[in-house]
């Protein structure tokens, strides 16, 4: 592995208060205008400034109100959450950019395959082909009772049911041939319809006949995104994903999972070439190491003061209420099952070992990331295309801390300078379309 | 009913190449731009620029393909269809003005009532409070087919949904207090989580326990549209809406059909003043009457070419293959029934009378519009005046014959100033909200 060979960059997003980082809503600088269409428009023109091959909406379709059978905690403290809908507001920034990619999260157990494949088409018009959808199974009680159900379907199910979800949209998108609209106006003839299709997809749990009525999409099909953890997840990533938001801890734990999900990949006849794997980040950024420790820390201050909305939220992606558990028991000695993410789960316990639930917490957003960074925009560089050598590939998903207009200016105008001044990151967008840029290297 | 109180403008439009007027797409200065943002960008300045109360897009959930037992007809000959997701488009529109409503049709046989409560509740944020809701239950097969089942559920299931699926939006979007956002920094309050509350819904069709998660909606809820043509669906309409696109031919019917449903809404406990009755017209402009007469033999000649478009379009509207009636044979003896829009199959037959089903489907359009208006600029906004003034209330709702931007520009440079200068419709908005600007007069 090259060091010439590029990383990608990738923004993780939400329609909410915060993401990732509890509390971060109450800071000085926090414009919380997530309400606000212009906020989402500035962000979008950010990120493509700093050359980002997409950005993307995390989602759930419901306030989590596990923790203490209720949502006083996640509401009234202001958790991380998404509240708009991203399909709009992507609608919205697809406007104010040209080159960025644009990524929707769809639960395959709540939404249609019709709709999903239509909204999507749709947009990928609207960005001239720049959509890609984050494909997720819902994991959450929440969800399904929203959707009139009283609990999940079991994991396996869900699976199944992605499965088949996938496959009704991409025999939906493929329902027009490229060239099927003709729209020649002297001899009358808008399509040909020798070119489109009807669908007659009839699975076990989904059935669409087709064709799609929103025209062939300019990509063809979205680039498709997955964060598979658990093994059969990773094995629908391999199966289907362009790109992966990857588990994996350290150095070693970052490379076995790519190691696997490459050898799944093959296995299942593709080129592992095709789908970039992503690891989390949360670069904590300062114009000395002093100053970016000094960050940390009173990152870390707020952090103590958030244990609550963190339960909350971890909770939500286990569907374990944690209020239940003794705050300073050692993990290991605490019996925690889960119906959501397994490996998550697993994780965690790993990582927090013999610590209490309240030290884990404190720290718990370092759990979820692959590599800590703290430092100067050049320090963090290094350290990012160090770690991406030792990795093997492919690039970084960053949560951006807060959301400020600050936060996302120190990253565009510190760390990719300092990316691409090393030739780690792109100085300029090669394709319109974002599958070509995605897999340009 | 004086003729100092103004009438409501709304626009009727299709994310297709043709509204209405089928072949149009063909026509020399049509653009077809319907794939392009940018298109839709525009017409939203123009009719903002022309004090539109709202635009709004029909939509169907497929591709008609009942005639000849195919999709032949209506996608190789170009008939009118809804191709993008509408939902997207009106967020881009959104962002290019400030006061013109913006409507969405979405089926509450194949929605789920919390993605349209946040849906539209998100758009109503992104637009600032400007969105409307046409309701409508799906009258195809073909929408059954796409979505997993192979019949629509009969007429009466399909309104008791309906219903049930509105009631499950009314309380999703009352989940949320409108002050129950609070984002105090300095004492960690984000939400008031006693503002915030469960809906619980339970009807026979429709689970949803909420709350919504896209927060409070700045209009409360979105404006309701309806267009109920069956005695049920006028109830339903009388029940629900702020605004009804309604059924009626000529002055009488016209008045016959606003003075019903005002009756149906006194009945219900409403003011009927609370809703506005719009009749659907589709101006032929000239500069001088001949011209305009002109206009309206070109337009006839197009449509002796289209009948199989009309005939496909206007099948799907009453779930009949009409391919298989003589075109030569009087309408009043052919043996058609439906399970699709009653009120237009009795309007249809009533009109038609002893023609043949060709004579009929030459001058289809005319039978869907309330009143046939040719003329200059100045005498069709007299004789609009003049039709609302015999009715009673309360504006029109326009066609536009085919989406150029001449033709666009004419109603805008032309029939508005016109109506403006009769002092039949606004000059200014004088709210930011569309509920406010619908009820202002």
């Amino acid at each position: 592995m090259s060091t010439r060979r590029k990383m990608h960059l990738v923004a993780f997003l939400k329609t909410g208060p915060t993401c990732h980082h509890h509390g971060m809503w109450r800071h000085p600088e926090s414009d919380n205008d997530f309400l606000d269409p212009a906020w989402y428009e500035h962000v979008a023109r950010v990120l493509e400034k700093g050359k980002f091959d997409c950005l993307f909406f995390a989602d759930t379709l419901g306030i989590f109100d596990l923790y203490k059978g209720g949502f006083d905690t996640m509401l009234g403290r202001g958790g991380q959450m998404g509240l708009l809908d991203p399909m709009p507001v992507l609608a919205i920034m697809a406007r104010v950019t040209r080159h960025i990619g644009l990524g929707a999260t769809m639960s395959t157990t709540y939404f249609n395959p019709y709709h999903i494949a239509r909204l999507l088409g749709t947009l990928d018009h609207l960005s001239k082909g720049r959509m890609a959808w984050n494909v997720v199974s819902s994991i959450n009680h929440l969800e399904a009772r929203n959707f009139g159900e009283e609990r999940l379907p079991d994991r396996d199910t869900r699976y199944d049911r992605a499965d088949e979800v996938l496959e009704a949209c991409g025999k939906l998108w493929e329902s027009w041939d490229a060239d099927a609209l003709v729209m020649d106006k002297e001899r009358g003839v808008f399509a040909d319809p020798s070119k489109i299709h009807y669908v007659n997809y009839a699975g076990q749990w989904i059935k669409t006949r087709g064709p799609l009525n929103s025209g062939p999409c300019p990509q063809g099909q979205p680039v498709i995104a997955q964060a598979g953890g658990s093994p059969r997840g990773r094995a629908f990533a391999a199966r289907h994903a362009d790109t992966i938001v990857a588990h994996g801890k350290g150095i070693g734990g970052m490379k076995a999972y790519r190691d696997d999900v490459r050898r799944h990949m093959i296995a299942h006849g593709r080129n592992p070439e095709d789908c970039k794997v992503l690891f989390m980040i949360a670069p904590i950024l300062g114009e000395t190491e002093e100053l970016a420790q000094e960050h940390k820390r009173r990152r870390a201050a707020v952090a103590e003061a958030q244990i609550p909305e963190r339960l909350a939220f971890f909770g939500k992606l286990l569907n374990v209420d944690f209020s239940g558990f003794d705050l300073e028991r050692p993990i290991c000695d605490i019996d925690i099952t889960t119906n959501g993410h397994q490996l998550n789960l697993e994780q965690f316990k790993r990582i927090a070992g013999t610590r209490t639930l309240r030290e884990a917490m404190a720290d718990y957003n370092a759990t979820s990331l692959s590599i800590e960074l703290v430092g100067t925009p050049d320090s963090v560089a290094a350290r990012m295309g160090e770690a991406m050598e030792e990795v093997g590939g492919d690039g970084y998903l960053f949560s951006l801390p807060n959301i400020s207009r600050r936060t996302i200016a120190e990253i565009e105008d510190g760390l990719v300078p300092a990316l691409q001044d090393r030739g780690l990151v792109r100085k300029a967008y090669a394709f319109p379309q974002f599958r070509d840029n995605l897999l340009e290297f």
